[in-house]
């Protein structure tokens, strides 16, 4: 943590240089550097804490549901769902409030209310700092947690299981305890992060963009549109929390295990989530979206809503398809384990590269519809000509964020499985506490994986808008009217090529990362087994502290690289082709290609990072399946070749992917914070 | 070839219902139907018999190299390379011949020379059926070709080397007359048409910019413009000819071994060209592109080819060192392997998405150099306003090309001397002459990586030159003037995510086909040798034709997925938007969708392909690079690590990769073919 403060002082640093250009605003220019760097420095202390509180919630709820295993399998599983919930609920709760705090606390500071230079549809665009902070907190987090867990697991898992043939958790292993850590701080504190910083960026751009709206068809009372989201994410809350509660522990102390599986169990729970959402989001709609000028038109963005909220579901179902072994996909890579290591990796990543396309085609009807269903609600600008379509999709996405809290639950839930499932065989409970666990373990792998699904379909939508917002941003600035981008001109493409190119060089180092310092552990764990031999009978007692400090030291030294590219590339991209369009006279040539950057770094994001949450996925269970029973089981051939992809996965699924979530988001908020420097 | 055939009817069907739509061009329908179909024809043809040719001097050379080996290795090196060499030249060859002969008939049959509504600029527009005939074969030769030798690569290694421990291309291994065969189907006979369609694609977009910037600047004679392509490919037959020939066998009958590496010597050959290239081409641009108008135009467009040949030169070097196990990054796949099969393909996964930072790099610096370059060039329309750019980046295209029979000489090299080495592995020749054939198979290696990587960068600017033709043809048949592609209206931007998700499903669909033939053939063979143990002892002969059989019928259903894929996609895209335009009232909006489909499609396709097979030559050199001694040598578990990643990289860089290449430069063609149906 102190290593990403560092860098958000940095970070200032950056800002600083850029806001003495913003000077269109009305407001003084000091005032507005002042205004973003504090936001930033906001946004980035409220993600910290959000994942924080991930991390301190999990570690405590890993004893607990340990040791209700022990007493009934639908206990444990409730408490690690209200465990998920409770961190679950305060990081959505953050998001919302830090938001809340920063707008009002600005509306009452550049008041608002008497000036008549500073109109209410403009405070939006100041809180953007926010957005960047907590993308830019999110993009350490995600990054440094990925390696971090992920080394240690690779590393684990290749000398006990492979090599040593002990099973996964043993207390034999001098790597455990980094790998129990690191999935709290790779998964909980990581994708607390991530999913805060997804909502904060979805927010804000929608407001930015309801305010502009709104200020385009002149409506009166434009706080409506302007504080929409943030009441959506108010009543996410409340049916999120809803949702969790319904599940209820079973009254029978006798039962130890389940009568049902657990995952008909969490999704009776998110289909009570949904139906309250879309009554809920219907109910604002109608509220805050009515206006006189166009009376249809809540009826139109409820729609989008609903959109949002079905392209959710569809998102869920689809990831679920592809990773969960119910289904074919997953158990066809089972059964290419049976043909060797080599066929296995092939038959993941053909799975995964297949994986994008359903996907694809659903945020692509999701995108459309919303934008008409926007466009044709008779919001109509001063020259008559329909606008609502941006503001459509805006509404679409929070119809998919509306659930966020729930979906986060089920995340949360996974981790804190796996690590109730590793102190039960470290503490050598008996088998039947394990095979607990182990089902939650199992559970919690697809509910991770819809969770990613999730968060890159939210992700995507998000970039639209900040995209949108940037463009509106530009216009501003520059005085020029910035509304296309055409990537017939050579530099354009360029810019987006290089925006995709981008997304390839930030997954090889992200993976790179992982490989080099599960290396690490790996050597080391050998020199253990090979120095003390005493290990292996549980006469000596194994170092977890080195590994812990090797695979901490490595994944923040690692992390440098693939971060900095991140922040650095856009801006450099951006005041490159800024000179080179001085020189060659093309206005605003630096702004448009960062716009293709951008634009071609999502879309190749958005399919990247669905490649390796996929694959990932399936390859661990795929090896599940084959634990289970099938193809031989535990300790043949073909157990061994899915747990090589497995091995594979992992960086793919919980570093190289989850990272690019927040990197796409992060280039989008870096862009509308430095937008002034390429002009 | 008779699938591909029926295939070839197929598509004449679908051009022909879209032809009665091409009005607009000045000659009646019927002749522009009739002349694109035999165009269209012509180039399927060509392209077969080219691939043909490949296969057929391939197959006849593999058993001179052999038995050159046992005498010299200088020797074999020799008879390997010219044999190469003569293919190289016949597909190049007849390329040009193929594009001349089909525009000098036009040119008579529809009397440009009387006619008054025909001018010879409009000629090369006929001329793009042949691009697309040729794209057609290539593409489902790629395609099966590669599905055909690497299921039977994988499966032969999966089962030989891995689990029964024999040596490659045993003749013990049921499949290995499989892979034999394989390669020469894969690699001659694909490549073959791989590249006679990139220069051919090449050589009709850059007439069709050469005709049309010719016409707006209404120069005198246009013909310099337009048969400029073809005089600077009739050259590199000169220069690679010279380049192949300056190779010269030892007259020194006693020395069995090289004196020298083999990469250097083919190095020295490709220098030799170069320099005789850099002199053709400017002396051709001094010939045919001065002008009165421009009299610095030919300088500038000389410049533009060197830009060209600079980095086609760098991107050789730069695959080269990704590929060779000379330099870094291989080492650093092949010391992955020393800790177990999963860092190994983490490793070559990471190395492979990072190879494609670099080549970005130089791509775009290339296009916009070259683009401005041109731009400057002192050539301006008929308002004044310079019109040279894109002129310019086609010129850095043919200068690209202008050696690209020497490179496709090192390619073809490759196979020729793996069978080679195969061949005298069956024949159980003396080891010296396996170590000769084993010392050529590796610098094979890094050729046939080095030629993947000059097909794509040419690939990428030929795409980009077709993109440019296709706006051009848009506009003209269209006659609204179409110059821009905003992807800030939200259905081209989602027609762009289609076009990036169509490049990974096709490289699902490709890997996962040969997975699941490999699987078919690692079956078979298991079964072969369980049934007859006869085998492992030479006293019983393996079943050869079941496993030749299996691939063969395989590879040509497993393609039919993905080749639909490629040739129904776009077509489909751009009716669906088509309609959606119309009744949303935005004209052009199918047009507009399919040209940013197109270009996402090709910056995906570029970064994928460069990532498959970087990354898949990378692992099969590690793997080289670990059986010449290095980390334990052969047997050792790196070594075994090391195989997994060379079969999962098999059909990486056998299959999806340079099928990505035919599918980028195809989905131009077809594209540019079918925009008549956009409109």
């Amino acid at each position: 943590m102190a290593v990403v403060l560092a860098f958000v002082i940095l970070g200032i640093y950056l800002i600083r240089n850029s806001n003495p250009q913003q000077e269109a605003s009305g407001i003084e220019r000091t005032t507005s550097a002042y205004v973003t760097v504090i936001s930033f420095l906001f946004g980035a202390v409220c993600s910290g804490v959000a994942g924080y509180i991930g991390m301190w919630v999990s570690v405590r709820a890993n004893v607990r549901v340990s040791s209700a295993a022990r007493r009934s399998a639908r206990e444990s599983l409730q408490v690690a769902l209200r465990a998920g919930g409770l961190s679950a609920l305060i990081v959505v709760g953050m998001t919302v409030l830090g938001v809340a705090i920063l707008y009002s606390s600005f509306y009452v500071y550049l008041r608002v209310e008497d000036s008549n230079t500073m109109h209410v549809t403009e405070l939006p665009l100041l809180l953007v700092g926010y957005g960047f902070g907590a993308s830019f907190v999110a993009l350490f987090a995600q990054l440094g947690g990925g390696i971090y867990t992920k080394a240690a697991d690779v590393g684990a898992d290749l000398v006990g299981k492979v090599e040593q043939g002990i099973p996964e958790d043993d207390p034999r292993n001098p790597a455990v305890i980094a790998d129990l850590v690191g999935d709290n701080v790779g998964d909980c504190a990581a994708r607390g992060a991530d999913l805060f910083e997804s909502i904060a960026a979805e927010i804000i751009s929608a407001m930015i963009l309801g305010g502009s709206m709104a200020k385009r068809c002149r409506l009166e009372d434009a706080s409506g549109f302007i504080l929409f989201p943030l009441v959506v994410h108010s009543f996410d809350l409340v049916v999120s929390a809803i949702g969790i509660l319904s599940i209820r522990g079973t009254r029978d102390p006798g039962s130890k295990s389940l009568v049902e599986d657990p995952m008909a169990i969490l999704q009776r729970g998110y289909s009570v989530t949904l139906i309250l959402a879309v009554l809920a989001f219907c109910g604002s709609t109608r509220w805050l979206l009515y206006t006189e000028q166009a009376p249809a038109a809540w009826l139109h963005f409820a729609l989008c809503g609903l959109v949002g909220i079905i392209t959710a579901y569809i998102f869920v179902w689809i990831s679920q398809y592809y990773t969960d072994y119910k289904y074919e996909p997953v158990r066809s890579v089972a059964l290419a384990s049976s043909t060797g290591h080599g066929t296995n990796v092939i038959a993941g990543v053909g799975l995964g590269l297949e994986s994008t396309a359903m996907p694809t085609l659903v945020i692509s009807v999701a995108v459309i519809s919303a934008y008409w269903l926007g466009k044709t609600s008779g919001l109509v600008d001063t020259d008559g000509s329909p606008t609502g379509g941006l503001f459509g999709t805006a509404v679409a996405t929070m119809g998919m964020l509306s659930t966020a809290a729930y979906v986060l639950t089920m995340d949360m839930f996974g981790p804190i499985a796996d690590n109730a499932g590793g102190i039960a065989e470290m503490s050598q409970q008996p088998d039947s506490v394990r095979e607990i666990t182990d089902l939650l373990d199992a559970v919690g792998n697809t509910t991770k994986a819809t969770t990613k699904g999730f968060a890159i379909g939210s992700a995507a939508l998000a970039s639209f808008l900040l995209f949108s917002a940037y463009m509106d941003e530009v216009s501003h600035f520059a005085q020029i009217k910035f509304n296309e981008v055409d990537i017939a001109i050579p530099e354009v493409f360029i810019g987006g090529l290089l925006g995709s190119m981008l997304i390839y060089l930030f997954s090889a180092w992200a993976c790179m990362a992982v490989g080099r310092t599960a290396q690490e552990v790996v050597n080391e764990v050998r020199r253990q087994f090979m120095e003390r031999p005493g290990i292996m009978t549980y006469q000596d007692k194994p170092d977890y502290g080195r590994c812990v400090s090797i695979v901490a030291s490595s994944a923040l030294r690692e992390m440098i690289k693939p971060g900095a590219l991140a922040v650095v590339s856009p801006i450099l991209i951006g005041i490159v082709f800024k000179i080179v369009g001085q020189y060659t006279e093309q206005p605003l040539l630096g702004a448009k290609v960062v716009a293709a950057m951008l634009m071609f770094a999502t879309v190749s994001g958005i399919l990247m990072a669905l490649f390796l949450n996929t694959a990932g996925g399936a390859w661990d269970n795929a090896k599940k399946f084959i634990e289970s029973g099938a193809l031989g089981g535990k300790g043949s051939d073909a157990h061994k070749a899915a747990v090589t992809g497995d091995t594979v996965g992992d960086p793919f699924k919980d570093t190289a992917g989850p990272s690019l979530h927040v990197l796409i988001k992060m280039l989008a908020t870096i862009t509308l914070v430095m937008a002034p420097l390429f002009l």
